[in-house]
């Protein structure tokens, strides 16, 4: 299962640990139980999560493997509890792959670090034609620097944060729902919400128990909402 | 797949995410590229492990249910890169249901914070009927505070260190081999050597290359290089 | 600093790392700016707590020496964003020192995992007695045990959870929080309940302003809202 | 305590929690016992590095004021075990401020994801006029893009990782031992092993028998013994 977002990047959802149940299988542990039925699974799934017990949570573990601009991973990768494996510009030749956005966003002087989008056709055109010029160029330069010799590790310093890159992620579902609550809500950057709305949908398709819990319980956000 | 451990304890294997060869997955991302043959695959997992490169190892998560006597449970929970539900005591009753060893110990005038078996016949009798009585009673007190009505969280506290538990501990490669590095050591108590042995068996049958790699290149203790 | 808490436990202030505008500074670095004033400093502080920014807090760590019974300590070390140092029952020879409380407690059919005090004072005289009773019997048999030249490692094996221990404990706010909103809470078993009260009372004392952001924003807990 | 590295870079030292004895006094407390004497206190100290007791070196804390390029940033945020405030390219406008390396690298054939100094003096002068234009450039078209009244966390895309960027950073001393095994070694970018040799030297100015011990029995890179 892959999801495309934004113009070349994607979420591709590789394997899990566990299932849907998998939280109420552990929870069950505590009283010396286990699965019972599913109206009794689903009623104990639900308390744990209004409840505020989310350690059973973390024996759900999901593996996606991700493809994103630069500027979206260094917001990504600040989320500790999880797994990262990063494609290695030192060891990797950087391929003309980069983000372009679809519309220009200006200045929001509502939410001073957000952005709001522009309804000014002429500088959509300019501004889009300016971003995509500035970095092709730059791009032709790391190119002309490695034809040089210049070293990978050295060369990409003037490669831009929109840069595509790739990277495999592991993360139990008690910290999926923390990346959801920060990351699938308006305050964050809208290239990573494009992600987090991703994450979302794979996570309701593969627990869609667990996920209508951390809806209704758990989630802080307010884009979700929305979607279901 | 379930291993019996002291006289009541076990480790049972529950489910994993990933397999042998998932490091070595997540690794060639840093390299741009995907798994090949097996015998360049197996290079690849030696030469992360030879290296240093633990964070791919991240990516294959072992679930275990484990039953252990409290004492051996406060040694493990140390480990606070891994996931742990508990069988609480203050939800459900305390059955009739300890560990008493084998053969009695004594003090260790060498690893001081150890001991050795003692090869005195009497010493080990009179020493076993001790702690068997010891704590047998300790449970009647238990069992006669709760026909008191005393409530269950504060009955248990009369109860000893020996009494069996569970838990379910979810808990990926790279700490698990931390794990075995520190409990699958002669340092560490007898009875969580015998726990660490059989996570050892386990994560070799389900991850053979991954376990090779590891007696070869990253573990520090003494007693599995026997093992093998 | 240091609060007694049960018959015979403590809580100690060792030291700390930062202090209660820690928070403010490291996050002014995202605003590429350092302290003003105090007035301007207390609103960011509160923006902070309000809006779910926390990385900032874990940037004031503190430092706490804690003597409690072993079962407080298992539930404490569930919480893993911290560091901590027991004293080793393998090393050290328990002395003759548990906790016994002051009043009994019966189940409570309202919380199933909690107690409620009686006011049988008959139960009460006679519950207390059985457990000290309990406690003092199996203390003498690890004694003998060791007389025996049994290990200590094994000797304890028989001693209750009720013994005292005691651990060093480094723990950042941010995990300070979380920990007093599960256990600074009516959920939490009473004894846990008083050293989550103390380690309040020495935060708020040591950090006035994050405190009060704390209670009034990202508190869960029912029981420090009285103390205020 | 700063220490510029690169050409506008730096490692500030804010503060510390604990000192270079901390780790025994953690220790202390296995044993039920405090500090003693320097001369004791530092074998244990050397005892615990030795024998890879490496938690209650956890109970020192270092607090940093860092400024760096993206590109090394990016390196840097991936020891999770340490706390991260860093400025936001969404809150604040950059500056014309980026790094420009003093030699030319080129292509390592030994070592494929390093680089070596080239001796070639046209390479190097053409090289890094290249460098210095094509982000002088980058900065420029974010100049204009931020006059059109384009969002900062847009119009930032276009901008290279060789921007300088700041961060606090607080990590506890088993972490930031585990930091310069890794990046105070020769297989580690240059650039970040400048960073990590600040550290090492502020670590070792701070808690010298430490260090000391550090160096001695953990340390698993190559570049700090030279430094000694």
């Amino acid at each position: 299962m892959e999801i495309k977002i934004l113009d070349k990047g994607f979420v591709r959802f590789v394997e899990m640990l566990g299932n849907d149940m998998s939280a109420v299988q552990a929870a069950r542990v505590s009283y010396g139980k286990g699965l019972t039925n599913i109206k009794r699974d689903r009623k104990l799934l639900f308390y744990l999560m209004e409840n505020g017990h989310h350690t059973p949570f973390e024996h759900i573990v999901f593996k996606f493997h991700i493809k994103t601009p630069i500027f979206v991973m260094r917001q990504w990768i600040r989320h500790r509890i999880s797994s990262v494996n990063e494609r290695s510009g030192r060891y990797t030749e950087f391929k003309e792959d980069w983000y372009i956005p679809e519309k220009i966003r200006t200045d929001d002087n509502i939410n001073l670090q957000g952005s709001k989008l522009s309804s000014d056709e002429n500088l959509n055109s300019q501004g889009l034609k300016k971003i995509e010029e500035s970095i092709q160029r730059s791009f032709e330069e790391y190119r002309k620097l490695r034809e040089l010799g210049i070293a990978k590790e050295l060369a990409r310093i003037v490669l831009p944060v929109s840069m595509y890159t790739e990277f495999y992620w592991t993360i139990n579902v008690r910290s999926l729902m923390n990346f959801l609550n920060l990351r699938a809500d308006g305050h964050a950057q809208f290239e990573i919400q494009e992600y987090a709305k991703a994450i979302a949908k794979i996570f309701e398709e593969k627990c869609p128990n667990t996920y209508e819990a951390f809806i209704k319980y758990n989630y802080k956000g307010d884009i979700l909402k929305g979607v279901e």
